[in-house]
């Protein structure tokens, strides 16, 4: 790469930070790309730390030493996850998704990519420094918010799934009470997505009884690995929860047929939030 | 926001347009953010786009006018898109991911995040300017790479089941051949997912003899949808295929259970690359 002057090397920077989340980067990789001296890389550093920190733009973490180097940390500030959960409520709240039966039509939530970066950023934030090593999630819908929060957190993503497919390979399959429809199902892990000693974040888009989320726990066990916690974009108001710790961003307090209403409300994530 | 000096706009600037591909944003949205001139924005973003296209992290596009404004499209070199595409193939050669009946393992290439936004990436490129309003994909394995692509074309998924959820409201199926299982199957679209008259880009994570892909465009027809083109990461060598139009990053040359190999190369997708 030939000399590159600051300007330059801010806006290239910026670009390979933001490309790398959660990667220690040495000064040397940088100092060796621009052809420039570790004491300009720092400067430069530091004019980047600061304009993330004060723009919420995440953390800028800084690693002295000879193994040294500095990690961006994806995360949305507390004024920004509010905004964005005040945002999801109005949407959930709309009456045209009111499916027969009380459910509700969430695609067209999940199916947006940008919202759902920005949701996985929310969780990133959430969860850094807490070592996670997978993202598990249930098949289908909760794909989607998974690969975002895996992709801040620089994580591969473990898929569960109710059927069991022949190009998974070896499977670990546990029966399970879906605690919203009482039925027993089957759901199915790829052995080879989760090693053994594993810390995993499970996340979901929905949970009502917790069955799905419990079921996923006893995979884990099953694969002797770890479950750090559970993070759901939507929890139904219910009485009877089969789990207690998780996270959620919006809680649906009211979804009433005859009146055709959605009462929709955060979660308790506001009480894991760093600032 | 504070005003700003030069060193720090560009940083923030940079981070912006990386948040918003393909939308227009006009000089005054930087020149009220930062509180700066028109004429000192315009020599930033020039800049910007001057190191954005040497280190090939996509294209900066100008337009002139009133109206106008600078728009970031996401993009890979053809250098970096060939050395990305040997990478996925000499992974995929990989003898242990070969399961019973020639089926290949694949989730542990599709469960990398970072992995299918790179080859989001790649594909977002070559559907620049192709008008795109929706990302269409088959449950499961498809869903991670139709984000990758979707979020960098900033439009929304749609997800084809082979059920039928309760959660998706009204659907359109339709019966289809499975070209390599020979078997009849459904498949269902929800009808919101996808407005009429959109233009749709079909993305899978494998191809084998077409089928998923013809039952896919059929769902098209029924909801008076247009197919623009269909995107794969893998395609199977095969003499019956019942589509002609698609592009691929990889080809499957030869799959043998019995001598344990995989042979894997380059798909069509290097007669569509810009440079």
């Amino acid at each position: 790469m030939k000399k590159l002057k600051r300007s330059s090397r801010l806006v290239d920077m910026t670009y390979f930070l933001l490309q790398n989340p959660q990667q220690l980067i040495s000064l040397s990789h940088f100092s060796e790309r621009y052809g420039s001296a570790k004491s300009s890389i720092s400067e430069d550093l530091a004019i980047i730390k600061d304009i993330f920190e004060s723009e919420r733009m995440g953390y800028l973490m800084t690693e002295p030493g000879v193994s040294g180097g500095i990690r961006y940390e994806p995360a949305l500030s507390a004024g920004q996850a509010h905004a964005l959960v005040d945002k999801l409520c109005s949407r959930l709240e709309d009456p045209e998704r009111l499916l027969p039966g009380g459910y509700l039509y969430m695609m067209d939530v999940l199916g947006q990519p940008g919202l759902m970066n920005q949701v996985g950023r929310l969780f990133a934030g959430i969860y850094r420094g807490k070592h996670i090593d997978v993202v598990m999630t249930m098949a289908t819908k909760g794909i989607p918010l998974a690969y975002a929060v895996a992709s801040y957190l620089d994580v591969p993503v473990s898929i569960v799934r109710r059927d069991h497919r022949i190009t998974e390979g070896s499977v670990v399959s546990i029966n399970y009470v879906s605690g919203s429809a009482k039925r027993i199902q089957t759901m199915s892990l790829a052995r080879r997505s989760i090693p053994a000693g594993s810390r995993v974040l499970i996340v979901d888009d929905f949970m009502k009884g917790g069955g799905t989320a419990k079921g996923m726990s006893e995979l884990l066990t099953e694969v002797n690995a770890h479950l750090v916690d559970i993070a759901v974009l939507v929890e139904a108001d219910t009485k009877e929860r089969l789990i207690d710790d998780y996270i959620s961003l919006v809680q649906l307090a009211e979804v009433n047929e005859q009146t055709n209403q959605i009462k929709a409300s955060p979660g308790n994530f506001k009480h894991y939030l760093a600032d």
